[in-house]
């Protein structure tokens, strides 16, 4: 008999989530139904955002909580078909689909599965890292190109600030946002992401939070104000922009990972948004499928001709995924955490 | 020699206004001089946003703070030309400038002074109140109604919470929000103020948020979620706004009365925003000086017609200005706060 391995949660963490949270647990491969197929997962996403389904209840609108002693449904995955009961998909077909931290999943075929954004869809993987998919051409990509959408920066022009600017969110909204013509400000945890900010992807202004201190740093490279904020950290980052914005500016709520994994801080200046007439635009990628085609043939064509760099942090075997969350989420990574399974 | 008064700010305040912050000083009554118009106010008005400029410093991009030792300028008020040397105005014209808080001024015509919303300007009062162009006809009015545009609230039919319901502005919002066809819930202080908003207004559900919680309060009258929250309060409303409400719910956020006289409190739980695709819009009336035409034509038809009632709180005399203010940031007031010089 084959044995598969997942991942479970163990318990959930009140503060940094470690490798003692989770457990791998062996189970037999399973079979699929007609209708399904079975697939040997290769690559597994790990996500900011996994960080608040870690609790006995996620954030209401938002996916839902891991449960504990479970294989973690919800999580972005690609794969090989290794069995097929389902018309349209053969042996050798990679696939995209929600079921990841495990090394095989049985996936129902034509069924919408969590939000519409992640149904077993087969990937025509050609040209590109098929490893994209879970990046640029996937829910990153979606993620960053929304989130500039909902706050109609895609014209460029603008000052735009983009914190957590070398993860994988935000080193695509950095990158996209000089390609656009934006004058690009980027933020982040390391002396070198800001290198690679400043010398690579050519921003206007880069610089380390740890380091520098936000209010005046953001004073002193965006003297007229910031038109345009793309959040991935909320709490002091947030404030700062309040204080930072221009009139009639505009912030996509992305994410606030500074609070994740701890007590939540709210900006106490939020009447600057009633003063400046500021917009927060709460956003989600996954709400945004309609824009998929349109993200990929941009970012695809970047991409292609090398304007875009996807960068990534891949770690190998399943049983280094709790590792990766644990890295990721104190800043240890740069662009996209990735989990190599095969 | 002829004598006025007006109020001067003595210090200013730490906490709670009181009548101690401000001193009534007699000063000749001034001359105009070629192109202006010497007025003899008759009303002028007490707004909750005056608090915010009671400091060394008011917040970026809001009306600057009022000045140590010196009469309180930007604040809306009328009078009636007593003396002209412009022209286009004549002894016994009703006018509306922002010189308030003081018995005379001496007022240029034909210039913008403060925001384009505050130029000199004749008012032909046929049928109407006066005052209420410093309510419903006025800037209160204007607040409500482009408060409504911003997040796209005027074509009804959705759940639209108002905060401060019983105020200047939320009475307005009440009102328009249930001639529009909203299902409007609405909080306020008192329970007086509550009996008018259930009993008269005919609001789908009040309550008094000193007694009755917000977060199982607003999920018993709204389990559906919240469309549209009309937020004039801040600190704990806007939190337990974003709790209830509904997926893609957009927030206008008017003012943060909470934090004016104390510790500003920001939500904790901004990342619903994300989660639920909200909209934070942040607005000042006098930004939206072009639609004031249309508020006008349909805020004075409804009040024409009685199907929309200006409540309003009057202090006589202009030692009382101080006192009015104190009262209307403490919730003594009703409706639009006044004091009538004459």
């Amino acid at each position: 008999m084959a044995f598969a391995r997942e991942v479970h949660v163990r318990s959930y963490p009140d503060a940094a989530v470690g490798p003692e949270h989770f457990e791998v647990v062996e189970v037999p491969v399973p079979t699929p139904a007609e209708g399904e197929v079975l697939v040997r997962n290769t690559w597994t996403s790990v996500d900011p955002g996994m960080r608040l389904r870690l609790r006995p209840h996620a954030p209401e609108g938002y996916f839902t909580a891991f449960e504990l002693g479970r294989p973690m449904d919800g999580v972005i995955t690609l794969g090989e078909v290794v069995e097929s009961r389902a018309e349209g998909f053969a042996v050798g077909d990679t696939v995209w689909h929600p079921f990841g931290w495990r090394t095989h999943a049985v996936v129902p075929a034509g069924v919408e599965l969590m939000n519409g954004a992640a149904t077993l869809r087969r990937l025509d993987v050609t040209d590109v890292e098929p490893q994209w998919y879970l990046g640029p051409l996937g829910a990153m990509g979606l993620t960053a190109w929304s989130g500039l959408a909902v706050v109609d920066a895609l014209k460029g022009g603008e000052t735009l600030w983009v914190s957590a600017a070398a993860g994988a969110v935000g080193s695509l909204v950095a990158q996209i946002g000089v390609l656009l013509g934006h004058r690009v400000l980027a933020s982040a945890g390391t002396d070198a992401k800001v290198a690679w900010l400043r010398d690579e992807v050519g921003v206007a202004g880069a610089f380390n939070h740890r380091t520098q201190p936000l209010a005046p740093t953001l004073r002193e490279l965006a003297p007229e104000g910031i038109d345009v904020y793309f959040d991935n950290v909320g709490g002091d980052h947030l404030e700062a922009a309040l204080d930072a914005m221009a009139m009639h500016g505009r912030i996509a709520l992305c994410g606030s990972v500074s609070d994740y994994e701890g007590e939540a801080v709210g900006p106490r200046n939020i009447f600057l948004a009633t003063a400046k007439h500021l917009t927060l635009q709460g956003f989600r990628g996954s709400l945004h499928i309609g824009v998929m085609e349109e993200m990929q043939r941009r970012l695809g064509g970047w991409l292609r001709s090398g304007e875009l760099v996807q960068r990534e942090t891949v770690y190998s075997g399943l049983e280094q995924a709790p590792r990766a969350m644990a890295d990721m989420l104190a800043g240890r990574t740069v662009g996209k955490t990735l989990v190599r399974l095969a």
